[in-house]
C-alpha cells in the first residue's frame, strides 16, 4: 500500500495489516473480522484504535458492519483484480495535437440520457448544494452590491486565509498574502507553467498525465518531455535526473496525490527525493493537489511543497472536486514566482468571479467542509470499489484494473490488441462516455488502456453500461 | 465630431449642427435654445425629431431643461476645453515591462478611504444590482444544482443566443455557435491572440492603448508595434500598412468604440477601411470592443467585424462596463478561429462559472438592458462632463482634455514638462489614483499624460480631490 508510511496513524498500520491477510488469503470474503477485543489484545491497542481500524477498513469497501454482529470481510477482494501493468518506456520529447476528444466528452455530460465515465467530475447530489445556496443568499442579503467591484488578484481574502490555515497542517507555514485564487487548478497550473517557463522551453511530466494539462503545456509552445511513471511509486527519478540533463528540463508538473489516472498517493520519501532533485537542478515543480482532499483513509497526505526548501515548488488545486466545480474556485501558493503569477493573473482575466470564492470562504469559515470531506470519501470510496467489481465482473479476461488511494479515477488496462480509441468512437455511438488511454500521452501510448469515472452515485444504469462497455472492449480490436 | 457619420440619424445631425453653433459662439452658456416649434420649421422636421435632438443634447450635457421654459445651453461648454493633440510619432517594435502600476491601482479600489480615478470602472449604485439579485435568487431556487456541472466551452447557451440576437443588428448574422463566453473581455484579447498568433510574432496596437492588452501581448510573447493614432480619426492606416510589411504583423488589437484612452468612436469608413487593408492583406483583426454599449449619443455604432468578408476580424467583448465587473462575464466571435478559440479556453480553465453567464443571460431575456443602458449612458455622459469641467477649472494652464463619444475615461495632456509618474506617486500618498500616462504605451511615451476614470457618481469628495491633483499636477515637474 503506498499509502502506508512510517508517519501513517497507528490504526492504519494495523489496518494495512488487516489488508495483507486479506490478500494473503488468511481473511476470506465474508469471513467475520476479530472481534475488538481480540484485535485489542492481539495488537495491543485500546478497543478505540481497534475501532478505528475497523472504520477505516470500512471506509475503503474492505469490511461491512453487520448489526450486533461485528465486522465482516466484503467480498469480493478489490485486491483480487490485478492492476496495470508497469510500462518502464522511453522518455521522449513530443509536441502534441490532443484532438478534441474532451470536448466531445464534456459536450455529453450536459446530455441527460447520456452515462458519462469521461469528465472526472461526482454527482451533484454528491456536494453540499443547499449548505452553499445557503451562503450564497446570505452573502446576496448582506451585500447586495457583492460583484460590483473586480475582485483582482490575489483575489478574495477571506478565502485565501481559509486555504493558507488548512495548508499549514500539511507542511511550512503559509501566509495568506502567498496564495492566489484562480478559476480552477488548470488554470493554476497554466499560470504556473507562464511564470516558471517559456515557449520551446521542455516540460516533465509523468506518463500517463492528466490530458487537460498536457494540452495546456502544448498550448504555451513547450516542449513535453514524458517520464515514465510507475503505478505506485511515481515517477522514475533516475528517468527524471537523466532527463533534466538530457532535455535541459525548466520544469516539471506532476500530480503526486490521487494521480490522474493512476490513482496513486506517492510516498512521502518519493516526494522529498522529488523536491531534493529538482532543487539541486533548479527545475521547478508544478505540484497539482486538485485530489489531495479525497484520499479514501481519509488521512491529508502530504505535498511536495511541504519538502520545498528553495520555494521552487508551486502548488496548485482548487475545490472543484470536493464543492461544486460551477464555480471555478481554485488557487495557486507559488513560492518564489507569486509575484509573477499574480501579475500573469491580472493581465489575463483581470480578477475571478466575485462570488464564487466568498461562497467557499463562508463553507470553509463555518467548518462544515471537513464533515463534508468526510461523507464525499466514503462515498467516492465506495462507488469506486462497485466500478472496479463490475468492470471486473464484465470486461474481457485480461483486463486490469488500478486500485487508487483515492480520487474517483480507474486506469483500466484492456488485453493487449484492444483499440481503446474504437471503444471510445463505439461508446459514444451508445451514449456511453470513456476517456480513451492515447489522450494521456502525446506519443501514442496506452492504445489498450481506458480511464473511467466513478464520481456517480451508484445505480442500475451504471451497471448496465458497463455491461455494455465490456462487451463492447471486447469487440474493439485493433 | 467623429460620431457624425452619414448614417446617424437626422435628429444626430441638427444635434451636431447646434453644438458646431455653441462652438462657434453662436448660442452661448445660458442662451435658451430656439423652441421646438422653431427648430422643426427651421430644420424641416417633425417636432418629435426636434425633440429627439434636444434629448439628445440633454444627455450629453449641452443642454439642461427647465420645467415650463424650454431648453438651455448649458455652461461651460465641453467644447471650450481644447483636446489632447495627435503625436504622429514613429513605428516602433518593443517588447515592454509594464510595471505594477494597475495592481497598485486596483488594490486602492478596495480602499474605502481611497479616492479612484484609476480603475476604470463606474460606482456600484449605476447597476442594476437588485434586478440581478433577483435573477440569481430565483436560479438558486428553480436550480438548487446550478454549479454542478462545469459549464464547458463554448459556455452558458441562453447567453450566447443573446449575444448572437445582439449582435444580427450592428452587422452580418452571427448565430450563437459563433460565440464563446470567457471570464471578460481580456480573456477574450488573449485567446483571440493566442488562437491568431504564435509567440515572437509582430502584434499592432493604437498608441496610446489598452495597459491590459499591452501586457497580455507582452505577456505572451508577442511583439508590439505600436501605430501613431489620432484623438478622432484612429490609427494611421497608411503608418499600420507600412508596418504590415515592415514588421510582418501578424494580427491588430484594436478598440475601434470608445477607445480606451482617447475616447474616440472612429467612423464607419475608417472601420470598413481597416476590415479591407487587413483583410487584403491577412493580417488578423481583434477588435475589444468593451464600451461599445456606452457611447454617448445612444446609438450602437458599427464594429469593425461588421465589415468583416473573410473570418479575420475577432470580435471581444463583456458586460464588466454595463453591469457588475464581479460576475465576469465576458464572450469573444472569433470567425474562423472559434474552434481553437474554443479549445484554448477549455485547455486552460476548463469552464467559465456557471452563475455569472445566467444571471446576465436572464437579465438580457426580460429585456432590461437596454433600458438600463439608456440611464447608465445618460448618468456617465453626465459625470464625464462633470469631471471634464472641474479639470478644466483646477488643472494647470495648458492642460487639454479629450472629448469621449462613450465610456467614462478621460486622456488628460498635461503640460510639457508635467512627469506622470511623479503625479501619480503624489496623488497615491494622497489617496487619489490616477493612471499615467507612460502605461499605455512601450516606447516611454505620454509622460506628460494621464488617464482618469469617471465611473464614479459625482460628489464634493471627487471635487475636492480633483482640485488637489490639480494642485499636484503644477508640483510635479520633471
Amino acid at each position: 500500500m503506498a499509502t502506508a508510511t512510517a508517519t501513517s496513524p497507528h490504526y492504519v498500520r494495523i489496518a494495512e495489516n488487516l489488508i495483507g491477510q486479506m490478500e494473503r488469503g488468511v481473511l476470506r470474503a465474508g469471513d467475520r473480522a476479530p472481534s475488538l477485543r481480540r484485535l485489542s489484545e492481539q495488537q495491543r491497542v485500546s478497543v478505540t484504535t481497534a475501532l478505528q481500524s475497523y472504520m477505516w477498513l470500512e471506509d475503503r469497501g474492505y469490511l461491512e458492519a453487520r448489526a450486533r454482529s461485528g465486522f465482516f470481510v466484503r467480498q469480493p477482494f478489490a485486491s483480487e483484480i490485478p492492476e496495470p501493468r508497469f510500462e518502464p518506456g522511453s522518455v521522449r520529447a513530443t509536441t502534441p495535437g490532443v484532438g478534441d476528444i474532451m470536448q466531445d466528452v464534456f459536450k455529453m455530460a450536459n446530455d441527460p440520457a447520456a452515462v458519462g465515465f469521461g469528465p472526472g467530475y461526482s454527482s451533484p447530489e454528491l456536494f453540499p448544494a443547499r449548505r452553499l445556496n445557503l451562503n450564497l443568499r446570505r452573502i446576496i442579503h448582506r451585500d447586495p452590491l457583492h460583484s460590483s467591484r473586480y475582485d483582482s488578484p490575489p483575489g478574495c481574502e477571506p478565502l485565501r486565509r481559509q486555504i493558507a490555515r488548512r495548508l499549514s497542517g500539511t507542511g511550512p507555514g503559509v501566509s495568506l498574502s502567498d496564495v492566489v485564487i484562480t478559476d480552477g487548478a488548470l488554470e493554476a497550473v497554466s499560470l504556473g507553467l507562464r511564470a516558471a517557463a517559456k515557449p520551446g522551453d521542455a516540460i516533465a511530466v509523468e506518463s500517463p498525465a492528466y490530458f487537460g494539462t498536457l494540452a495546456n503545456i502544448a498550448s504555451q509552445g513547450m516542449k513535453i518531455v514524458e517520464i515514465p511513471t510507475h503505478p505506485q511509486e511515481g515517477m522514475d527519478l533516475n528517468e527524471l535526473e537523466h532527463a533534466i540533463r538530457k532535455h535541459r528540463i525548466k520544469a516539471c508538473v506532476t500530480m503526486p496525490n490521487c494521480h490522474n489516472p493512476l490513482g496513486y498517493v506517492l510516498p512521502d520519501r518519493h516526494k522529498r527525493e522529488l523536491a531534493e532533485l529538482t532543487g539541486r537542478a533548479n527545475v521547478v515543480v508544478i505540484e497539482d493537489d486538485v485530489h489531495g482532499d479525497l484520499t479514501f483513509d481519509g488521512i491529508r497526505p502530504r505535498t511536495v511543497k511541504s519538502f520545498d526548501k528553495k520555494g521552487l515548488v508551486i502548488l496548485c488545486s482548487s475545490f472543484s472536486k470536493t464543492l461544486p466545480p460551477g464555480y471555478r474556485v481554485g488557487w495557486i501558493v507559488a513560492g518564489r514566482f507569486r509575484e509573477e503569477v499574480e501579475r500573469l493573473k491580472f493581465v489575463t482575466t483581470v480578477a475571478s468571479n466575485s462570488l464564487g470564492p466568498r461562497v467557499v470562504a463562508d463553507f470553509l469559515e463555518s467548518g462544515g467542509y471537513d464533515r463534508h470531506l468526510k461523507r464525499l470519501r466514503t462515498a467516492i470510496a465506495s462507488q469506486t470499489e462497485r466500478v472496479r467489481q463490475a468492470i471486473a465482473r464484465y470486461f474481457p479476461a485480461g483486463t486490469r484494473i488500478s486500485r487508487p488511494a483515492g480520487g474517483h479515477l480507474l486506469w483500466v488496462e484492456l488485453p493487449p490488441k484492444t483499440d481503446s480509441l474504437k471503444l471510445y468512437q463505439a461508446a459514444l455511438a451508445e451514449r456511453i462516455t470513456i476517456l480513451p488511454g492515447p489522450v494521456f500521452s502525446c506519443g501514442n501510448r496506452y492504445t489498450n488502456y481506458i480511464r473511467i469515472n466513478c464520481g456517480h452515485t451508484w445505480s442500475e444504469v451504471y451497471e448496465r453500461a458497463l455491461l455494455k462497455l465490456g462487451r463492447l472492449a471486447g469487440e474493439a480490436r485493433g
